[in-house]
């Protein structure tokens, strides 16, 4: 019998695929479950993105160009010139969602046993695009309580090597709902200049930046051309995960010339999602104002009430639409499970994302829990009652 | 300035993409250019696809599963059944293209310097996902002279060697339109279990196969279970290359499962593509009727035409739609460039992709081309006239 790759076996499991199981059985056991774990957003799509593939006036639905549609990274360029970004269509390439613009950053810079420095926690599947390219992550620990802050720069400085090719940031950040300061961008700018590193930022959140602070871009920061790759996607921003468009911008020529080789070796974007993507950039004001505003309310409602109970400390969220959480627990993966097996309150129980599968360093964050606010204020209030409750229980 | 991965640097350029400055230049010129060099087919996508998303329900374009909508996946089975093959819905994984299943195949199945035989001429890409995958191509030539017949079988056991991992194929072939045997499947079947390899067959042309000849799957093959992974696509079935769906299918649970973990790395496939592909499935049988008496009567047009200009050797397609010719020229490279600069047959020129970027191994096949019949015959008709007239003057 045929082997499988070493490669494949190192892929790491999504820390929430692993609970899928016990969500199953707590279905079976007729349980109603919030789902605090997932970054799948409840909020409507704007009306005029799914307008726009209903009258699509197709004949042959055909391959786009392999870096987009020309009048869609045009409009993305407008986009992004609003938001004091100034990039040309040409420093854009359309990819399948953030997650493929990732995977191009990581193939395009960094080859097998190459560096790349995360503050940790980070997006699990930083693991997976990483030992899919056969690339080291080097975490750098951020605190909760600092609320996940930038770690201190000499530490990144003590874990660059020969081998050290980027740094890799979320801005804001999933888990942490961390949103960087300028300063801190300024002195993550600095040390990429010193070492001749990458800085590549995945800004899918941008847009979700809250108590009036201002995101500020790596793509703002001068004297950055060559070291910026920014990473974006229309999931979160326009609450259309399932479209599959995301982007990659660089003004890096280089950078961007083996990108596009990366994305014509699998020919194209979605043509459909490209479609409502392009519609979307017309969405008002409004609907993100509108979306900002639940989101905030739903955050202070969240952080509250988790203050509220024994022995839960908490980041405070400034951008994202996640929390993490330190529980009066020993192993909350543990909890996590025995909340869907073994727990119900009037017949409900939550899902929460163990937060250790965002961290790299073994063993750390065992304690913790990821929660997305992605639900309504109802759900989520009842979901902080549950989970206090169940911590009752579950210390008893 | 940071430095780009060395991965990136040897990703190669595709062989069209090389002449599309060329081509830029002959539209400048005022030429009408026939486009024999892509695999986008000219072909309707069927209604019934199309008219599926126009009506869509959803309010929140949301990510399906990774694996794809559960729904589509048992239809894609019942698809597989109605051609005499035995899946189940577990068996399968939607991909972003069958470029996307590719890509988990090689991740999959193979590591750093891991070796894949593939019979060359082969597609392309086949290249850039294997630099993507750090995977070293040992190519195994097959003959114009015998229309792309799979090579002798001795021919792959000389070069196995114990970083063998897999043996790819296409079935049938781009370019070279070769349809396999049942023998050839055969033989081929054999000497992976033999070597304990993989034999992973590209079937995305699967249903175009010509002269009534049956099409015979690696996944009908007995006893192939651990060994075969078949990889499939929605884009050229049904003329639907931007819905960007594939899916790669195999009986062996170590090998999905770990598919699996790349395919959550990714999150999902697309959405309304996926909406779109399982409606196309409702596709009557008519519309391949017709589909497939088109491409015979293109086929057959420009074979015939091809044979009749002097110097011209041509194999004989029996599936896709491509073939590839061997010119009466040094370099069909400079010629596919000068055809495009220098030369016009009442202002009008044709495209074609030079084979040479087809094969691997260096200096081979540099005086054939490859032609794709996805234009209509009055426009494959002209574009043989254009040939004959060029190859005169070329010459000349
Ligand atoms: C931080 C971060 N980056 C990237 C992605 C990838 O999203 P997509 O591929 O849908 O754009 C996600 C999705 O949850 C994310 O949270
Ligand atoms: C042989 C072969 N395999 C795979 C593909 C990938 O197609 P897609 O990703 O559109 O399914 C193509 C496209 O031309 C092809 O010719």
């Amino acid at each position: 019998m045929p082997t499988i790759s070493n490669k494949g076996i190192a892929m790491p499991q999504s820390p929430i695929r692993k609970l899928v199981p016990y969500a199953e059985k707590a279905y079976k056991q007729g349980k109603t479950v919030y789902h605090l774990n997932i970054g799948q957003p409840d909020i409507k799509t704007p009306q005029i993105a799914m307008d726009a593939v209903k009258v699509h006036m197709l004949d042959v639905l055909a391959y786009t160009k392999s870096d987009g549609s020309e009048e869609y990274r045009k409009k993305i360029a407008n986009y992004y010139a609003k938001h004091d970004i100034e990039v040309d269509a040409d420093d854009i390439i359309v990819t399948t969602g953030g997650s493929e613009a990732l995977a191009f950053a990581f193939g395009s810079t960094m080859d097998v046993d190459d560096e790349v420095i995360i503050p940790e926690p980070f997006y699990a599947n930083y693991n997976g695009f990483s030992v899919a390219a056969g690339v080291k992550v080097v975490p750098v620990i951020s605190k909760i309580e600092n609320n996940f802050a930038l770690p201190p720069i000499e530490e990144f400085e003590k874990l660059i090597t020969p081998k050290t090719k980027a740094i890799l940031i979320c801005n804001p950040g999933n888990p942490t709902g961390y949103l960087y300061t300028k300063e801190e961008i300024q002195k993550l700018a600095k040390i990429v200049q010193k070492h001749d590193l990458f800085l590549i930022a995945d800004e899918v959140y941008r847009e979700f930046a809250y108590d009036g602070v201002q995101h500020y871009s790596i793509m703002q920061e001068p004297n950055l051309e060559q070291h910026a790759i920014m990473v974006d996607s229309v999931s979160k921003r326009y609450s259309m995960c399932g479209a599959r468009i995301g982007c990659i911008i660089s003004k890096n020529k280089e950078v961007m010339e083996t990108a596009m080789k990366f994305a014509q070796a699998r020919l194209s974007p979605p043509t459909f999602a490209q479609i409502a993507s392009e519609a979307a950039l017309q969405t008002p004001q409004s609907y993100f104002d509108d979306v900002i505003e639940e989101y905030v309310s739903r955050r202070n409602t969240l952080i509250t009430g988790l203050k509220e109970i024994e022995g839960v400390r908490v980041a405070n969220p400034k951008g994202a639409f996640y929390c993490v959480a330190e529980l009066p627990v020993e192993n909350a993966e543990d909890f996590a499970k025995w909340l869907l097996e073994s727990f119900d309150y009037n017949g409900e129980t939550i899902m929460v994302a163990p937060a250790a599968g965002f961290y790299s360093t073994p063993n750390t964050g065992l304690n913790q829990i990821r929660i997305a606010y992605v639900l309504n204020e109802n759900s989520l209030k009842k979901s902080i009652k549950i989970l206090k409750e169940a911590l009752k229980a579950y210390n008893a």
